[in-house]
């Protein structure tokens, strides 16, 4: 649930007035409510209209002319856009590289991505809604015309951290002409491995549950891979008539053991970004800029094997991008990383006015 | 806890006396108490004298003259030799084998694997005992000088299933010279990837324990996958003054979450075979036959994923090997690929007289 | 060039008849004329019928109602179905195989797959005739239109060593339901490494070449490499209109460098079977028996690194196989691996009546 | 052969006296000679004084209390130092740096690594000379006897491109201690693959060289990788006694084809990079920052490979890395990336005083 109380702009121009002739050195975060018909029908209860939080750099209301880049970023499971504007600082950070001159004015835009599960892994699924579509049309439609961006590929880049990280990869694969640079912080779930594997025997309990009361037992018990996992397979696996959970798990439990199928499994599989890459390699070659980086101590231990595998089909594709292995955990690193490294080789990559 | 009454031998001599006159055709089966000096204070109680089966051949009493070739089988973990004997079928298998011509006559030796955490992975521990050594000394010591074997590394062979598997790949790679041909079949333990993983949340519960009511709870709840990884981590990470499970996790749970510890990390993952094989590419190098397989529907997820990957490094170290991937899962088809495949393999490899 | 003279069958049933009543102990070569319409319009002049041999069994003139199943072997490069007969002794083992009862009596077929550059490396093109579509629709149509073959899946297994290694593993991934049992023999061109890189600097000289005095100068030098990157290119990469070679070079030579040239780089790239195996999952799934081997001193250097690649792509693919790694090189234990491994694992695969 | 006249500096101290009292905005290039006691008894009649460049930033002379970090940069074969001065342009580019901030100022070093076959590798030999204690001994004790460097790892950082990135790497995983960061651009020889794989059939003519004149011969002809060969197997293989060549060549040919020698071919792969991670990994771990890029297109088709191949060594031995693959070839990026990419980040991490 979101940590903000929302001032949701109805009449999102009018808000927009200082109409001081002191030249602004911060930014502004607007939050704002964005229609979300790639929602509707979605099994799992989530609202078709979606907040998100808007940065809009120091100048957007004295240059009632300019047009500025966008950045969107996309935040992990079980947070919402809060996670950016509260823990990680994204204003002051983007205050301060805009001061220097590191990162050209941009607007930055920080949807929701969270749903029952946790999150819906930004991904398009016929159980739990359209997420990629609502990223690519209704966020960016809606930004595009409420706000003075710049409609480019070349000036629309993607960063997101960890299930936002995977998102970022998977609209990289699926949205081609979208955006034109794209960095994967700590990305989850490139490959099903680790902690990720039907190995983890917590896929046991995500399997077990049969309805809302199993799910409130497994929050209250702090319980929280299960939750992840019903997140993920019905992003990544959805069958609308398989109640109760309407996913198509690619295994059973037999007396406490795994028991794959076959045909489920493949197409699940499938459907992590190390088996995508080949197909999507003209989509990825066509980025100005992609980058993936993750810490050797992350806490999901899928999320290192994951990058370096994901890297090393890149290459094999034929494909330029960068990849930062560093000391470091999930999370610690994300603030100074997106100040230091990640925000200025995204900017350095945007088309913007001199 | 082995489901055989065993009639322990006293004096081994004594009993081989049938001296009937017609030709056997099915050979017998052979319990004995084998003094095992390896285990000598080892700190899970495990018993310094360990029982074993022996399958003598059909002609053994009436060719007192005769000298065998040997095959050690080593079973998996939570089992002990009778799964051998019932479950598997060996001494009907070896029968049939024997009277096709397809294996020449072999003694047949089935050691026991199990302790308090379900085995001690036939590796050598300060803190679960020597159990190579007990392999590589003690039984087949014991062996030499009571049954009439052959002497000799080209007329002994080695075969484990799951947990023996890797037994007898990690025999392989650190006892050059004790046996000349190695079949491991769905090997456990090659790689710490999957459920073997420190992803899988059931080294949590592992970690959680403390004392033996603890792990008492997890027998009661058919939880055995943390049992196992005591067992595991007792093998492979001992620490005889880290009580009370006297090994060294390389991981600490913080907040429900893996916290890798680094150099405990390297050396845990230092110990499994895939990061083994350039060190002993010589002693792998030297073996008559090499080989392993796999189950592609293996309930324990690391095993396929396992034995792939040691191929891989079989194979860039230029170390001659047969791998077999095939349609099945962990158990089912143990008993028919031994008798038509596994046994022949090896029985074509070892020396024997004519 | 064919170092036999073919004694063509112009009326095959004509040339079966001994009608001895002794009970037959070996088999017998039919050479045949095979029409060929797959090459029609190829641009390397390979002729439109094709000779091949045929290993008729022991029992086929006795048993006038019986029908036999059908392995086809393929030659390698520079080769024809000669090195077969006399080289590798084909007919004495089968005669052995079969007395011995280790393999039931099949009918074996031995097609040509050579042309101007060494060979057509059995596949389709363009340029140099479809291969692939000769041996699974010329010569087997041909093989059951005139002898008494068991005409199905089940009974038609595919040998193939070096080209033919890499022949066989194509028709495999193309080719479903043709054959239910394949064993590829150090298997060439699974993966464009090493010796088959663009790295090795005989493609230079291939690339040189303009005309057909330029082969002949390479053939009068003994330098192959080149000749056979000729026949490769054209059979992986043709280009009808590209004249002289009629084949899509995917990189030039500027200064002594090889400068790629990426798009065609992909496609050609995207040819080899370890970029196929993803596709081809389901067709390679539902063969009984598949495997390859490889002398790990092969003279031909991409020929141990393809096959362990094949093997790790279809391991990653849950495809099921045989992998046999082993002392030796590209040629010395063909026949003995042939006579010994080979013939008998396929041929218990084969369905034929008791 | 260098391209430049060398103003060799006897008295080195002299030189520095410009004695200006305006601030300098440029460096200055002062080229000097180094005693190599490291090449003494070398086979292949490399100097045991070796000319090198030296880069003193503006402030050098004006500033005389203070230390400068240092940067070695390592060229690439068949090239000296002047590469860095002429064709990359590296004073200008410092210059720029320098005088953006972009860079702390630094003295920079640029030795010479050619000799008879093209270069030394930076690597030990007992034929070439130990060119690795010439840069780590020789070099850099000559630069800190004579030059106000600031004396520590924390301010010594080593770039190199091609043959100079793996020195870099090789001295990263030989030299503890000596270098915090280090960038390989485009480096050669970290997996014997590719072009530089036995495949490659301008070994065999390697091979054959008996004699100068050979050597002459295929200079004569620009027939560069034989040479180039010979210099790889005289860093890589040395062998005194096995005149003339002084190598050990891990294969012989034997009718046009390539036969390896089994443990010569061992202790040669051994010595490669992708190899020795595993043994290196705490002297890597310890390092600032390591990094290594690669543009797609190279024209030498290992260095891709071989890149792609080293970071997931280093990655699976956790040890932090940055890995850049780019859309370029192997020259024509190295002096812009050198200028926005390398120094910039090679900068930031080296102690430098305020």
């Amino acid at each position: 649930m979101p940590r903000l109380l929302f001032a949701l702009l109805l009449l999102v121009g009018a808000t927009f007035a200082p109409a001081t002739s002191i030249a602004q050195t911060t930014g502004q975060i607007v939050e704002v409510a964005v229609p979300a018909p790639s929602f509707s029908g979605n099994l799992l209860g989530t609202p078709d209209t979606q907040n998100a939080a808007i940065y809009l750099p120091p100048s957007y209301d004295q240059e009632p002319q300019s047009r500025y880049p966008v950045i969107v970023l996309l935040h992990g499971i079980f947070d919402d856009y809060g996670v950016w504007l509260e823990n990680v600082g994204v204003p002051g950070i983007l205050d301060r590289l805009i001061a220097t001159g590191d990162v050209p004015e941009p607007i930055v835009v920080m949807p929701n991505g969270g749903n029952r599960y946790g999150g819906g892994f930004y991904r398009n699924s016929s159980v739990s809604g359209d997420w990629a579509d609502y990223i690519a049309e209704d966020l960016l439609g809606f930004v595009d015309e409420n706000f003075r961006t710049l409609v480019s590929e070349e000036s629309r880049a993607i960063v997101g951290h960890s299930m936002g990280g995977y998102g970022a990869i998977n609209l990289a694969i699926t949205r081609p002409g979208l955006f034109s640079t794209v960095w994967a912080m700590s990305p989850c779930c490139l490959a099903a491995t680790e902690d990720l594997s039907f190995g983890n025997d917590a896929w046991k309990r995500a399997a077990a549950v049969s309805n809302a009361e199993d799910v409130q037992q497994l929050i209250d018990a702090n319980d929280f891979f299960p939750i992840a996992f019903l997140g993920l397979i019905t992003a990544f696996s959805p069958a609308p008539d398989a109640a109760p959970i309407h996913a198509d798990f690619p295994f059973e439990v037999v007396r406490g053991e795994v028991i794959l199928d076959g045909p489920a499994y493949d197409r699940y599989l499938d459907a992590f970004p190390v088996r995508q890459i080949s197909q999507a390699r003209e989509n990825l070659r066509d980025l100005r800029g992609l980058a993936l980086d993750v810490g050797l101590d992350d806490q999901f231990l899928h999320i290192p094997t994951g990058a370096l595998a994901l890297s090393q089909q890149l290459g094999e594709e034929r494909i330029p991008h960068r990849l930062d292995v560093y000391d470091g955990d999930h999370r610690q690193q994300v603030s100074e990383r997106l100040e230091t490294v990640v925000l200025p080789w995204v900017g350095g990559r945007l088309e913007a006015p001199q």
